[in-house]
């Protein structure tokens, strides 16, 4: 079978000169460094140990204050006189306007709400780098007014359009040269995912990753830290920010092991020094920590493997989701924000007389570090904390997590795939059973300590949304709670199949790209 | 490096029951499968002879007339009061509404113009069967009212979910179970594609491939072809038609190849008769064609292989796919249909003054064949014959053609992959350069017969398009006509890399498919 580059093959093929054009149409070195920069659970450059001084020490250079305030203290900012949508002057930035939704005729729901629209595509970029054959990613300690700690670590690029065309009127981006000019090092992700679909009308972002060529310098606020070290400071609470999240899942840990010509001895960039794969690096001592925890890591890293097999294969779970995306009907219609029935705008919110799971209020921040030095925006604020869990299992020994088919208003088409349970108190959901509780959610929030394999809270997008925070989980559960048989509307899959997918934009949604980068730090990580 | 099946893997796993229940992720013997279909010229159910009198007594079987008519003798469809849109009383199958169309903000183009809204998710389905191992196509000889001959070679299956809801109260779509109930046979392809964003808004169908499991009777349209055998007929005129030649685009004839965990001996099937993938498959005797056809046939094949390489590697193709999404802003405004400037409603055409690409009509349909004996119903007729064209070269001996990322109004996201050449006379596009010629056009039309590698003329969907026909060609050029550093909007990609995006939705548009379909007809065939 194929196994020459293409360029050895053929008496016609030597003698043309742009055979050397050519290159391998994977490179399946990257997951293995990327591998290696997982299992790296001390970085190159900076130490782990030194990570919270240093992380304290931006917070301290940075004296920073949100504080709510009326809309007619907004600057910019009004409510249209026809619409009553909340727009900027400059006609740029975003609009809250109105929504209605309506899923499935009417059969399954239907509501109105406001909702952001932001038509323009962000870019969202970690640059990457070695030091000592280890990749290390340069993250960016940033200020967002809804973040609830103010200071979090986020992507070393975080852009909107409006950023970089000067909107603002704001200071340069940094780094954003190496992630829009093309030339300018190599690209190992670049791909357009979805943003929150209940809170943003059809917004999606640049997701990338980018290895730099040459020097880089390293401005005040960066630090370069090992894909392990990350691992280690997601099971904090509200360290590491969305942004930086839904990058890090789109990494392609698996990825190319499954969805490339995989190990061709052409493709392989020339032998460095010893890698260690995930599927294939020595389970660590247990180390205090259960056997059960050391054979669900073990359980993840065969999902990895493209010969572990799955309990549905790639052509099934693509035929579900297509099915999936076409048995509902998703009809959104923009409105007038003064025309949502039950809502109603006061001195300082925008919110339904049920509350409804969000509300519109804004803000004053005051701080030094952000493009500008002073600003008001409104911002959507939920009305509690969020609940992301992925229920896992091991099928035969390979890791399951069962995701969920779900539609939001926002998506731009229909349906993605999000965690088992996401749940915001009060939120419309269009759900099989629109008077009983969200499925999973008494499962998850039940569960044993012992069958939680992750638990963290992050905030959602500190740009958008104030107090923004979500328990994120991994809760193992067994063929009682979670047969292996699913509900309508769920399936098993393996996070080697997530992140096959991920590479393409639209099947997962934000807060399972938060699940799954989660999933990859436990596997990397010890 | 991971070879083995999770199944043996540890003795943690083996004890589970569970590891029976794990398949491989990708089936390696479905490419070969269908390689081997594709190299089956003559057919083992029909012989390829006898095609032509089968066809010919459908077409007999059918008498079938298609009339223009004045808008008032339209049954059921009428202008709405308000809105002037051309709507169904029943309120479903489709309507058609204004647009407002502006790519990149008013620079680069801003019309108007009539589309169709049809919001519903078809299905266009193959049901597929080994006779005598080699893998047969269930294909119906299928009228259809605006195709310019009528009957047309079609899926198994086109239905719309009017159709399978018994909105027009018609006989039951023949085979649709094996589409609709899952655990009937074997999906091996099910991907939601754009139709034409010229004319339809944020349309899209299912692409199915079905391997039956089981016994199928066969109807009195259907009949059972090898890919070897349509492929043939892809270069006849106006015999395959456009839903057939889409869902043929998406046939993994090379992707598992490359988008799996390629060729691991679990993940192949038990060995069978000999099979000859199309990278492996002997060069026919050139028989009267010349060399240069032979060659490029070579090129073609050497894109399916994994270690082929091509000019851009896969994370470069899809980094610039995202850019060339990003860098545009596509607004689309839903209008009244009798709002819009510059175009009016006569008796029997809705029409812009200067022509502007196409026009709106109405016809009356008897035929025998279809879910009704009797209907009338509007359809967009474009106003002259459209040239679709892949320019195409062999690099380093791997052939490569010239995609084009195009903007079109009714895409549910910005821009997808495109011919090099879309043209229609009249039609409005967002190009670089509004006032010139379209790119690559001249060099299409005069290109001589020794550059032509393939020549049809196809029409395009006849159940919404009048007429609506188009040159499909596959040109081959050299440096000097299309050099290998492409102009803003172009890339060289190999028709590998196609199969490998195409199991994904809204990368390739609908007249690329129909390429990549003769492209793959070319691998195959002799």
């Amino acid at each position: 079978m194929p196994s020459q580059s293409a360029i050895t093959l053929g008496s016609a093929t030597t003698l043309d000169p742009a055979a050397a054009l050519l290159q391998p149409r994977v490179d399946a070195g990257v997951p293995e460094r990327l591998a290696r920069s997982a299992a790296a659970t001390d970085g190159g450059v900076m130490r782990t140990d030194a990570f919270a001084a240093w992380f304290a020490r931006r917070r301290e250079a940075h004296p920073f204050r949100v504080e709510r305030i009326p809309f007619d203290r907004l600057e910019g900012w009004s409510f249209d006189g026809r619409t009553g949508d909340l727009v900027h002057r400059s006609g740029r930035f975003f609009t809250v306007e109105g929504l209605h939704v309506s899923v499935d005729e009417g059969r399954r729901g239907a509501w109105h709400q406001p909702i952001i629209k932001q038509p323009e595509v962000g870019i969202l970029g970690i640059l990457v780098k070695e030091f000592d054959g280890v990749l290390h990613l340069l993250m960016q300690a940033k200020m967002e007014p809804g973040n609830v700690n103010l200071l979090q670590l986020s992507p070393t690029v975080q852009a909107t359009r409006s950023n970089y065309t000067k909107v603002h009127r704001g200071v340069d981006v940094k780094y954003l040269d190496h992630f829009t000019r093309p030339g300018r090092g190599r690209v190992l992700v670049d791909v357009l995912q979805s943003e929150h679909g209940a809170w943003f009308l059809h917004k999606s972002n640049r997701n990338m990753i980018v290895e730099a060529s040459g020097e880089v310098a390293v401005a005040e606020d960066f630090c370069w830290l090992t894909l392990g070290q990350i691992g280690r400071l997601l099971h904090l609470d509200n360290v590491v920010n969305m942004d930086a999240r839904t990058v890090l899942a789109c990494a392609p840990v698996a990825a190319a092991l499954v969805d490339g010509p995989a190990a061709t001895p052409a493709a392989r960039p020339a032998p460095g020094p010893a890698v260690t794969a995930p599927s294939t690096a020595p389970v660590p001592p247990a180390d205090g920590r259960s056997t059960r925890t050391t054979r669900y890591t073990q359980a993840l890293r065969r999902s990895a493997e493209p010969a572990a097999g799955a309990l549905h294969s790639d052509a099934e779970l693509l035929s579900w989701f297509a099915s999936e995306r076409s048995r509902h009907d998703l009809v959104v219609r923009r409105m007038p924000l003064r025309e949502l029935p039950g809502w109603h705008r006061r001195e300082d919110v925008v919110e339904h007389a049920d509350g409804l799971g969000f509300r519109v209020v804004a803000v004053a921040v005051a701080a030094a570090s952000r493009e500008v030095a002073r600003w008001t925006q409104p911002l959507i604020e939920p009305n509690g904390t969020g609940v992301m869990a992925f229920v896992t299992r091991q099928i035969g020994g390979v890791a399951h997590v069962l995701v969920h088919a779900r539609v939001e208003g926002g998506f731009l088409d229909t349906v993605e795939l999000a965690p088992t349970v996401q749940h915001v108190p009060g939120e419309f959901v269009a759900t099989e059973d629109p008077g009983g509780r969200p499925p999973f959610l008494d499962l998850v929030l039940a569960a044993p300590p012992d069958r939680v394999r992750y638990e963290a809270v992050h905030s959602e997008e500190g740009g958008r949304f104030l107090a923004a925070q979500s328990r994120y989980l991994l809760v193992e559960a067994d063929e009682h709670d979670a047969p292996v048989q699913e509900p309508p509307g769920y399936r098993w899959v393996t996070p080697g199949q997530l992140s096959w997918l991920v590479r393409h934009g639209h099947y997962l949604n934000v807060q399972a790209r938060t699940l799954l980068a989660c999933l990859n730090a436990l596997v990397g990580g010890q």
